[in-house]
């Protein structure tokens, strides 16, 4: 009997496996794209397997990752609510036909000994993962200026949890591709940056936001939103498309940007983390959007914290 | 006419060129082994050219890289006299006829606009790359555990430098095995764990240390000793090998090798940095040697700091 789908992923959960799976792909010709996600995938996800495959613009084997990694989230994150849903996420990237294998390991860090908590970096923070000390996993990949700011002001260990665990990822799989999202843009940037500064071959892919019919940028974290919040939520969307078509027109003072985007999350009952004019590359505060700005948003909407973004280009 | 000598290496010096030729060895069925040197070669590295030819135990491919790190040394340290002979290096390397390329690239980071001082990590220690900003690099890799202590309580940028710029060398040259010497005993720890840690496809050789007739370790520092440091300084491995040789008939109390090393040490006229009894895979200092320890030395003699170390292996 034939397999039951040609294009059935393979589920690999070993690194070395998912290593040597990587390498023949490349040995038979094929460019290897790896989509790093934490699961439970939308089609924000599923756009970046097509990316992935238009950037290869040849043959390739799309490599979906599906790993929830501790060390990104601090203990008083969602890390134990994060939603999962394997087989319904199987399901998606077989239909998609464009997906040859998901790398879904069981866990990617060397634990010590638990119950000794290790001091972290960054004023004390701590993740997730540093329950851990003697042998245990202890070495960190940071972007130190991109980190700063933003979501990093929050979430302080969270980009030095993104970064290693990728650098991590790009060392098993070895693509010659990876795609993320810009809906989480100073992650993005991030990664382009530790790419170019450790000079891993690799060509990093940045997919546009997806987005619900009605405007709200897809994120796995929707799914704990109740109807009322949802709602509400609209309102990031709706004021940065606002915020966009103002600063098009001449109003382009990030300050006044800033103040009514904050005016319309508290109104519709958010609690606005940051709002943030910034330029598109460095990610440092602009006063005023006369070259390629970027929007960020983050805010709590019930117990779900939300962040979305809008690029601007300006030609003034 | 043919080369004068099929076993002179091949001079790299651009990164994209460097991998490229990495990867066509690989293709032909080669191991890939790297060196990473910083030049004024000497028997030490040397030896581990040998070591790396003998781990791959097949067809391989030697690359010897020759390149000053900035980013590991301090402003007050000595980059601007560290020695250099690159036209002696490239005989010495050529006479061994195994090594098929060398690396040695003008710069492997991105500068920015200088003159804006960055303020660096571990209690604001900057390194002597650290005069930019903007765009300029600004990821690193540190191993937080095992860049403490030793002869990192005195050089706090160093293994961070270290440990970035061989992730560097390791995604560019994309070996399968990667040479150390034992002589800097923390260092080639450190970049196990972090091979370990973020999963480079890499096997780490860690290379005995070789010395000069009278006991000195190699260095490329000894050349900085006048004949009266120099014959002082042979003070550090006969205070090691006297320790061991104690250590061994019982004499394992830490504190006990330690006082008498640093007696010899400054008896010689050395100044000491650091006399430290230590575990030998976690560098966690011990009492007493009753498990695999390491004895490791800093000391200056004139205006130069050597480093020596010699392991125990008990069976106590």
């Amino acid at each position: 009997m034939a397999p039951a789908a040609a294009h059935e992923p393979e589920v690999i959960r070993d690194k070395a496996a998912m290593r040597a799976w990587s390498r023949r792909r490349r040995a038979e010709g094929k460019a290897v794209a790896l989509v790093p996600t934490m699961g439970f995938l939308h089609e924000g996800h599923l756009s970046l397997v097509s990316a992935a495959v238009a950037a290869a613009g040849g043959p390739v084997a799309v490599v979906v990752s599906i790993y929830v990694n501790p060390s990104q989230f601090a203990p008083t994150e969602d890390l134990a609510t994060y939603p999962s849903d394997f087989a319904g996420d199987l399901g998606k990237l077989a239909a998609t036909g464009a997906v040859a294998a998901v790398f879904c390991p069981p866990d990617l860090y060397v634990r010590g000994s638990a119950g000794h908590p290790v001091a972290g970096v960054s004023g004390g923070a701590v993740s997730c993962l540093e329950d851990a000390c003697g042998h245990a996993h202890e070495t960190w990949v940071r972007v130190e200026q991109l980190e700063k700011g933003l979501c990093g002001s929050s979430r302080p260990v969270f980009f030095r949890g993104v970064a290693t665990v990728v650098a991590k990822l790009f060392n098993i799989v070895e693509p010659d591709i990876a795609a993320f999202g810009k809906k989480d843009y100073q992650q993005w940037r991030v990664i382009c940056r530790m790419v170019r500064d450790l000079d891993f071959a690799i060509k990093i892919i940045g997919s546009e936001i997806v987005r619900e019919a009605d405007g709200l940028a897809m994120s796995s974290r929707n799914v704990h939103l109740s109807c009322e919040e949802r709602e509400k939520a609209l309102s990031i969307s709706r004021s940065l498309v606002n915020a966009r078509t103002a600063a098009l027109n001449g109003n382009n003072h990030s300050q006044q940007i800033k103040d009514q985007i904050v005016q319309t999350l508290e109104e519709a009952g958010g609690q606005v983390d940051y709002v943030e004019v910034v330029e598109q590359e460095s990610l440092t505060p602009v006063k005023r959007i006369d070259r390629p700005a970027v929007i960020c948003v983050a805010a709590w909407f019930g117990k779900v914290r939300l962040i979305d973004n809008i690029e601007i280009q300006t030609t003034s």
